[in-house]
C-alpha cells in the first residue's frame, strides 16, 4: 500500500494545468503518476488518446456477474494565477495544521486519492473481492471536458457499469459531508443591441432617438419579477418540486442565512419569494447578467450617445427542465421584447441540463435506481456516520458539472457524489488546500461502501 | 486690408493643439499670427497670461458713449488624430471644390477670421467709425476654457460691453444661416452601485442576492416613462414653453425626418411624447446614459455575479432650469430607488445651465434686451438675406457651449451667435473643413451688422 501523503504530494507537484501549452510536462507528469499507482495496484491501465489530453482508464476486471463501479476522477488542474497572493508554493505541496496546500490538492487530486487508496487496501486485505471496478480519470476537466463525451460514446460497452463513484464536489465541514443529490444545468446567451450606426454627440442628438443603453437595461429590467421571479414565459416549465426531506436536510446544513449574508458582505438578500437564500440556491432556476458594457467607461464623462451595448446572460436550471427549451423561450422573449428603434443580435451559448438522483427511500425516489447504487446510497449513510461521527446531508448543488448528466445520457449510469472539499479549500483561488483527515476517513468509508456493493451481488 | 485665404492657410498651419503639450509651437504661432493680424489692423493687442494658454485681447478704443461689440472666438483645434484618415495633411492647408481643408479650417479660424476681416474692412472705409471693439480670443475653449471664467473677473469692467459677437455655431447648408437662440445646458453624475464583496460564482450563489448588473438596469429603467419623458420628480422644473415662432421657423429647416433617420441609421425615433425628434433635441432636457460596465465583457460567457456595475449619466438641460438643482433632484431620486441589497457610490460631475437670447419682437423676447443687441438683431437678419440670398433662421441648438453662460453671468452680455460652418464641415473629426464664399459673405454681413450698431448710437 503506497504511502497516501507521500503520493498526494508527489501529484499536487506536477503542474498539470490543461489549460495552458506551458503545462504540458506537468500534465505528462501527473497522467503518468497516476498510470504507475493503478499498476501498482494490480490494476489494468490504458491511456487513451484524445485530440488534446488522454484519459486515464484502469480496470479490475472480473465475471459479468460482478458488480461494476466506475470511478471518475480528473488529472488536470486549474491555472495557479495570481501566484503572488500564495503564501506558499502552489506547486510545491505543503503540508500545516492538518491541511495539504498546493494547486489540486483538494480538485481533484487528494478526492481521487482517496478513492485509489480505498480500492488499494481493499484488495490487499481482499485480492478476490468480487468487484468490477473502472477509474476514468481525465485530464480537460478544468476546460470543459471536451473529449469525454467523445471517449464514453466509443467505449460506452467498456464504460457502463453499475453507477458512477465521485468526489468532486463540497461538503460545508470536515465532519459534515454532503452526498450531493442534484446540480444546476446552465446555458448562456448573448445579446447585443445596436441603435444609431455610429457614436453620437449627444448634445446634437439628444432627445431624438433610443439610447442603447437606455433599450437594453429596460429589456434587462424586464426580465425578473418585483418578487425576484423570472419574468420570461415557460421559463419554470419542467421544475420538479422540492421535498419535505430536501427542506428537512438543509435546516441541518450548518451555515445560517447570518453568515452567509456576512460572508457575501450584503445587507439584505434578493431570492425568488417564497424561497430563502439557501434554498433558492439550490432549488430554483436563476436568470443572471454575468456582464454588461456599451459607451464611455473611462474615468470622469463623456457626451456619447454610444452606437451598441451588450449584456451577457446564463442561466441556471433545475431538474427537470430541458436545457435547449428554456434557452429557445428566453431568446423568443428577448426578441418579442427588442425595444423599437435598435436592432437585437443574439449569441446562443452552451445549453446542459440539470442533474438529479434521489437517494432510495425518499419520496421522489427513482423506483427504477439501479440496485447496486440503491445499495451504495445505503452503505454510504452508514459508513460515513461510522468514519466521520454524523450521518451525511443528501442535498442539492447550486453549481454545474455537466460531466454527470452526460455520462447519464450516454451510458444511462447514475453518480454517487460525496463532497471531500470545503468552502475553505479555495478552489480554483490562491491557497487551495485539502483536510488530510477528512481524506483518511473517507479512505476508510469508500472501502466500506465499496465491500457492501461486491456483497450485494 | 490682408488676403484672406492666404491668412486662413497661415492660421490653419499652426497647429494649435491645446490638449498637447506637443504642440506647444503651433500655440504660439497661432496666438502671434493672430496678434499680428490685429495690430496690422490698427488694434491695441495684450496677450494675457493665464495658467496655460495666454488669452488674446485686442481693442479698439473709444470714447465710453460710442457702442462696444466683444467679438468672441479661439485660437486653439482639436488634436487631428486618426491621421490615417485623413485625405489632406490636417496641418497643410488645402483648398479643394471651394473649400479649405485642414483642422481649425472651420472650428473656430475660419468663422473667427470673417470677424477680423469684416473690422478690418470696415476701419479701412471708415476710420473714424464710432465704435468700440473688442476681439477676445482663448486658447483652451476645446479643454474646456479653464481660464476664460477667471479672465472675465478679473477684467470685466475692460471686458463688459454691448453684447457678444461669435461665430463658432452651425448653419445647415451654406446658404442658410441660423442664428442661434439657445444652447442647452449639461451635467453630468456616475453611479456605481456593489452588491457582493467580491465576484462570485453564479452556481454557488446565483438566486440568493441582488446581482447588481440586474439592479443597475432596474435603476436605470425607471429613469424614463414609455412616452420617452424622464421619469425623476422635478426633472422638468423650470423648463420655458416652446413658442409658436419657434416651431415655425424649425419647420423652415432644411432637414426633414426622413433624411435625419437615414443619416442616424435607426429604423424609428424615440422622442419624448409628443415632440418630434427635430423638436425635440432643441427643445426638451434628456436624460442620456454615456456608459455602462459591469462584470464579464470578453468574448463568449463566464459564469459570474459580479460584485459591482456602474453607469455614467449627463443630462441636457433647456432655459430656465437650474442645472445644480436638477443635479440635486436626480441624485435624490437615484438614492431613493438604490435597489435593496446594492450601495450605491455617487460622482457629481459639472453643471452649466442652459443660455437664450430671442431676438427681438419675438413672444417672448426679453424686454430689457440691450438697445444695441436688437439693434443687432435686426440688422443681422436683413444682413444675412442681402449676402446669402435668403433670412437666417432664429433657432436653438441642442449641444452646450458653457462659454456664452459664463459671460452672460459674469457680465451680463447677450451673445449674437451667427453659424458659420455647416454639418458636413466634419468638426473633432478628420477631413475638417470651411466652406470659403460662406465666409467671404459672412464678412460682408457682419460689416453691415457693426455699421448698424455703430449708427444706432
Amino acid at each position: 500500500m503506497f504511502n497516501f501523503v507521500d503520493t498526494l504530494k508527489q501529484l499536487v507537484e506536477c503542474p498539470s494545468v490543461s489549460t495552458d501549452p506551458k503545462f504540458k510536462d506537468g500534465m505528462t507528469g501527473a497522467a503518468f503518476l497516476f498510470c504507475d499507482l493503478f499498476r501498482q495496484i494490480g490494476m489494468e491501465v490504458e491511456l487513451v488518446k484524445t485530440p488534446l489530453h488522454p484519459i486515464i482508464v484502469a480496470e479490475r476486471k472480473g465475471p459479468k456477474a460482478w458488480p461494476h463501479v466506475v470511478i471518475y476522477g480528473h488529472y488536470d488542474v486549474q491555472p495557479a494565477d495570481p501566484y503572488e497572493e500564495w503564501k506558499t508554493q502552489p506547486f510545491d505541496a505543503t503540508v500545516k495544521d492538518g491541511r495539504m496546500y498546493g494547486r489540486g490538492s483538494a480538485d481533484n487530486k487528494g478526492p481521487l486519492l482517496a478513492h485509489v487508496a480505498a480500492v488499494a487496501s481493499l484488495l490487499e486485505e481482499n485480492p478476490s473481492l468480487p468487484l468490477r471496478i473502472t477509474f476514468v480519470v481525465e485530464g480537460e476537466e478544468e476546460i470543459g471536458s471536451l473529449s469525454l463525451e467523445d471517449f464514453l460514446v466509443k467505449q460506452r460497452e467498456r464504460i457502463s457499469g453499475d453507477f458512477v463513484f465521485v468526489s468532486d464536489t463540497c461538503s460545508p465541514s470536515p465532519d459534515q459531508i454532503v452526498v450531493t443529490t442534484a446540480l444546476r444545468g446552465n446555458f448562456s446567451v448573448n445579446v447585443e443591441l445596436t441603435g444609431p450606426n455610429n457614436d453620437l454627440h449627444s448634445g446634437l442628438h439628444g432627445g431624438a432617438l433610443r439610447n442603447p443603453i437606455q433599450a437594453l437595461c429596460t429589456l434587462c429590467a424586464s426580465l425578473h419579477n418585483a418578487d425576484g421571479s423570472v419574468n420570461v414565459p415557460g421559463f419554470y416549465d419542467g421544475v420538479l418540486p422540492v421535498e419535505n426531506w430536501e427542506r428537512e436536510e438543509l435546516k441541518k446544513y450548518p451555515l445560517t442565512e447570518a453568515a452567509y449574508k456576512t460572508f457575501l458582505g450584503i445587507d439584505s438578500f434578493f431570492s425568488e419569494k417564497p424561497y430563502g437564500p439557501l434554498e433558492a440556491v439550490r432549488f430554483r432556476p436563476t436568470l443572471e447578467f454575468n456582464g454588461i458594457g456599451g459607451g464611455y467607461q473611462g474615468p470622469g464623462s463623456k457626451t456619447v450617445i454610444p452606437s451598441k451595448a451588450f449584456v451577457k446572460i446564463t442561466c441556471r436550471l433545475v431538474p427537470d427542465q430541458n436545457a435547449a427549451d428554456i434557452q429557445d423561450k428566453l431568446i423568443e422573449t428577448l426578441k418579442e421584447r427588442c425595444p423599437s428603434g435598435t436592432k437585437m443580435e443574439i449569441e446562443r451559448g452552451h445549453a446542459s441540463g440539470a442533474y438529479l438522483v434521489v437517494p432510495p427511500g425518499k419520496s421522489n425516489s427513482n423506483p427504477q435506481m439501479n440496485p447496486r447504487l440503491s445499495v451504495a446510497f445505503r452503505a454510504v449513510n452508514e459508513a460515513i456516520e461510522k468514519h466521520f461521527g454524523k450521518r451525511p446531508l443528501f442535498m442539492r448543488e447550486g453549481g454545474s458539472i455537466p460531466v454527470f448528466s452526460s455520462i447519464k445520457s450516454v451510458t444511462e449510469m447514475d453518480s454517487l457524489m460525496v463532497g471531500l472539499f470545503t468552502p475553505d479549500s479555495n478552489l480554483h483561488a490562491p491557497n487551495e488546500s485539502v483536510h488530510l483527515q477528512m481524506l483518511m476517513n473517507a479512505t476508510e468509508a469508500f472501502k466500506d461502501v465499496l465491500r457492501s456493493v461486491a456483497d450485494a451481488r
